[in-house]
């Protein structure tokens, strides 16, 4: 594996770098960390790979690597948004896989020829929809799936997060309140498309109107930091999704809830290892990420018994070991890729058209 | 006190002779309790009056009690909605002060026209917005007023229940979801009209602007049983509101966040003895009933030592402890009256109206 | 119902007053509030009976009650524990039930004097073992009994305080450190002896040894503050007990948790309303106050729908509405009685004594 | 790194891996995986290692990696208990430090042993004590150091498990409830052990008396399976230690609180990113792994930002990451080691004979 991004500073280039080491099926072993040619060795270093695998840029990686035996065989884009089409389209005609850090690009329109390159290039292409690898998001999925909630009927999604409320200070806050870098989207591109995405997946089904109301609550923000949106999702189900970066003491509080004429269930990110299940019966059980009565695929994704948690990186991971999945030939299975990517992007765009418009309802298209 | 409804089957009726004796300033001691006669003695009896003063309507109570020495001196209306005018008003109109359910009346007209009868009569209006009897309900808006958070940014309060999510069964239920006994609300009215009037006491801050989403999910209701509202308040302040009674497994949910740009606040109904206050500091404090950091208001409507929960019974008498000081002259403090009733009738109406006209952002006037 | 103590200053007067009167089945009418004659009138005013039955000592008050055609028919005990005797004593002899605050008396000498006279006059007698008015403890109780856990084996019963950690101070403590006042047991007789009665009622076993480790930790402090006792129960269940009036800042922490070779148990106090349930299968359940699997002995005792959070007075009140059964000739029922204030003296007696003589295993006998 | 043990149907083998890989400051590369040769190169291929350095003993394993220019330079002890002391007398004395399992070894004789073999060979040993490896273990460690309780008064730590409720099936729990395999502790040794090395730990306090109640519950069971210790320390701090494998539904449940003249903390393993703190202002303070106000000790072990869980592995981690800088001459600073080692097999081995001969209270020597 081959990292572009990820320098010094960075928070999920070595989140990405864990993850993808976890399960032992990948190793990373080069990088474009930085533009700056000192700055990716120091970051190689850093990562303790060898000094001259951390390269000034992607194409000298792609370049250098294709001339060694034991050069990397796909490249993690975990670069701000504005280049993850650059990065993901060389890595593709070059012959290599890509996985990508979410949103998928900056703009629709990049999101679109990405989509078109890879299918070009037939390549896998995975995005790090981080959420969807905790298991019991996963074992959610599944038995909504097969019916323990009857015919759905509302979501309620919400993604606090008070980290933005005063002035955006340090690497990570700046490019995330910074239309070059970030794209239209704030808020609602960093965080609002982990939760629309958890939503289309839990309930595995699709929005097809939105209605945003998103704004820049902090005096001198350019990008929303504060958004809700109301949905409609085929088949009727209707949806609210909150998302805030300005909720002061909010940590990552990701949270969702699903209701259907048979039941409801609730789960949230800081405590991921149990969700609850109002039942058709009337009970209220707590699902563990101990219980027997688990499916294969939370049981498959989770490495250690109940009652030692699990957290974040371990849910990274699962992503990473699906991906590794992938490159030996399996189905993707549950693994965000192209069209999750697409659907997001349309996601973003569409609310902050509609939302500057002042459009009200407003088909989601792709 | 006598009482107008609450009669055998009554949930709302044994909640008010609670809340009103549980400190022994007030006692029931009639009511018009069923439009039956021999219904309305029954319930004398099972609340342990005299039989003879269990009369069969309003009128009856009214001249009868008025005859006696240690007759009624206040009225209390628990009826549906569609009765809350007429009872109020007769009893206004008699000289008697009145106590009533919210919300104020099934109609915006009927709500004006209860406001000029009570301010023409001169008399004691109040409204059980119980949620706000709530020890650290109050405590809450007094550390809000005194200005820990800063300047107010963004509130989220939510209602989630799940027991009409079927077919509506029983007399709590089917009075509700029936428009000529609700009024034009159905869950906005019962249970949103709660969920606005805790925002704007909490914050101590009005809503200007509603954007309703309302929906009957059930198959064949005639009133909405699901509904988020988008909320701009006074000030800038922005918000969101969700109520649902279809949200299965959920009971009585209730909760409020409020953040502003100096913290953040955070209280849950169903464990009431607590909220979080997220510090200017970055510190995350849990206030508890128990503290000698708690002001007056708090503080005086504590009946026992922190650790023993209070609940509902106790947050509903904190209202009737109020009432008994407004009938002695205190001032009304903070216990809702007019302003409220007529705010609150105005929210349910213009978001009824907005929605099935689908008019997107509508001023809130009253 | 008349009330001997509860004057000026007193917790529990106020909270004895409430519960008896939340059902409208008793009234407090008389009390010998205080052995001042001003301040037991004064008392009279704030419970708002008439003064003049508000007397200086119980026997005015059984003298003088006895020749009203509306005097009392109970009397309430609500005095520290040294004068819970000699108030029972005259009341069953004056031919009154009694109901009486724990622990039954200050030693074990005067329970079984308390005993012998209440048999003697055949009259009731009950005592206020707060915590099995609880709806959700009388629930896991059935259930127990009921087999959901299969053999019993291991029972964790806590009761953390944190409010005499420092000097006593005020009316509430000063009597509760004092072994004049409140015999030979400090923690252990205020609270441990809730947690002993607690673990017997739900699990419906009793305690045939135990092993003692009571200390005082505040320096100065002449009863025990801080107690842990080692259990064994009928059956050859295990058992822990843990109470403690030294660990700051808890407030009210009791709690229970009961384990058998099917499942398990557990129920706190601060959030009384449900119970996790870890069943054969594996599963574990939280069983509501709302739920509609509850038994008809929750259910009788429960008044508001779930999710409206009933509490410390409510359970209280349970035990008045059982008292108030029982004086019209119902069975005690689930009320505790003149054995379990035998068996608590004797938890309390046995403990202290096995601690100061360093007695190691000793046997529970009555 | 070299491994002993850990081979297929290993739970803590794998765990080993990840935490010691997960900061890419280790490597696996060789384990005497298992006893059988066959399987041990089948546990090398499932950790992706070189199959032929999964050698069939420790011997083998020594000899064969010191002929290597990248041979192993430690070895991680992860067998049953006893195994420990040979095992990491063989490394030792072969020149290699050794990272071992709790508890240190099957009886306190070995222990002594290989503290004494440790000490001679001058190599580093230390020992998986996990639970020390929280970030927020070891901020309440610095605070109570700091003195943010004043004086210690009181210790609760508890360790409930239910997985050995029923007969013990699978490799895991037999060689646990084997004396011949695990030693003379079933419970005490395997989970108690942790929570006695917790409270030491966090209070930085040593026990010097102990009085133990251990039994074997499951019929037939040949070790402890339930326990209770009552405990007391320098400096007069008084303790209670519960530890049990019996208390069905319950997974890993961790928990410690620690009480002082000036205030308490409590954490639970489950939800290990934060605490509870009660200050001595009576304020009660929910410190989060997010906090800028945490130190330096948490924060270094800290890898993503808060709201985003760490678990388990990363707390496992957080002791191979000391265990590195020991290896490049750092201080061992909180890392557990022949101390710590030597005080849990003295605990185990007390309480196991002062419960056997049922000696009451007992010092605790080492």
């Amino acid at each position: 594996m081959g990292m572009v991004g990820g320098g010094p500073g960075s928070f999920i280039g070595p989140v990405h770098r864990i993850a993808a080491e976890l399960d032992r099926e990948i190793e990373l072993v080069a990088g474009a960390f930085s533009t700056d040619a000192g700055r990716s060795r120091e970051a190689a270093r850093s990562y303790r790979i060898e000094e001259d695998r951390g390269y000034a840029d992607l194409a000298q990686m792609l370049a250098a690597e294709k001339q060694r035996d034991d050069g990397i065989d796909f490249v993690a884009v975990v670069t701000p948004n504005h280049n993850h089409l650059p990065s993901a389209r060389a890595a593709l005609q070059a012959g290599l896989p890509v996985i990508c850090d979410k949103p998928m690009t900056a703009t629709m329109a990049q999101a679109r020829e990405l989509a078109y390159v890879a299918r070009e290039a037939q390549m896998p292409f995975a995005l790090t929809f981080t959420y969807t690898g905790y298991p019991l998001v996963r074992e959610m999925r599944d038995r909504i799936a097969a019916g323990a909630l009857g015919q759905l009927r509302k979501v309620v999604v919400e993604y606090p997060q008070g980290w933005l409320a005063g002035e955006a200070e340090g690497k990570q806050a700046e490019w995330r309140v910074d239309p070059e870098l970030a794209g239209a989207g704030g808020c609602i591109g960093d965080i609002g498309v982990h939760a629309f995405n958890l939503a289309e997946f839990v309930t595995g089904t699709r929005v097809n109107q939105v209605m945003p109301d998103l704004a820049a609550v902090v005096p001198g923000r350019r990008l929303d930091d504060d958004c809700t949106v109301l949905l409609r999702f085929d088949g009727g189900m209707r949806g609210v999704l909150l998302a805030s970066q300005i909720e002061l003491g909010e940590l990552n509080g990701l949270r969702i809830r699903v209701y259907g004429a048979d039941g409801g269930m609730a789960w949230r990110q800081e405590e991921p290892n149990s969700f609850i299940w109002h039942k058709a019966d009337g009970t209220t059980e707590i699902v563990r990420a101990a219980d027997a009565s688990l499916g294969a695929a939370a049981t498959a994704m989770t490495r250690i018994p109940g009652g030692h948690p699990e957290g974040y990186l371990e849910a990274f991971a699962n992503l990473y070991r699906d991906f590794a999945g992938v490159l030996r030939g399996k189905a993707a299975n549950m693994l965000p890729g192209l069209d999750e990517g697409l659907r997001s992007m349309a996601f973003i765009d569409t609310c902050v058209r509609a939302n500057a418009e002042d459009a009200g309802w407003t088909e989601l298209k792709i």
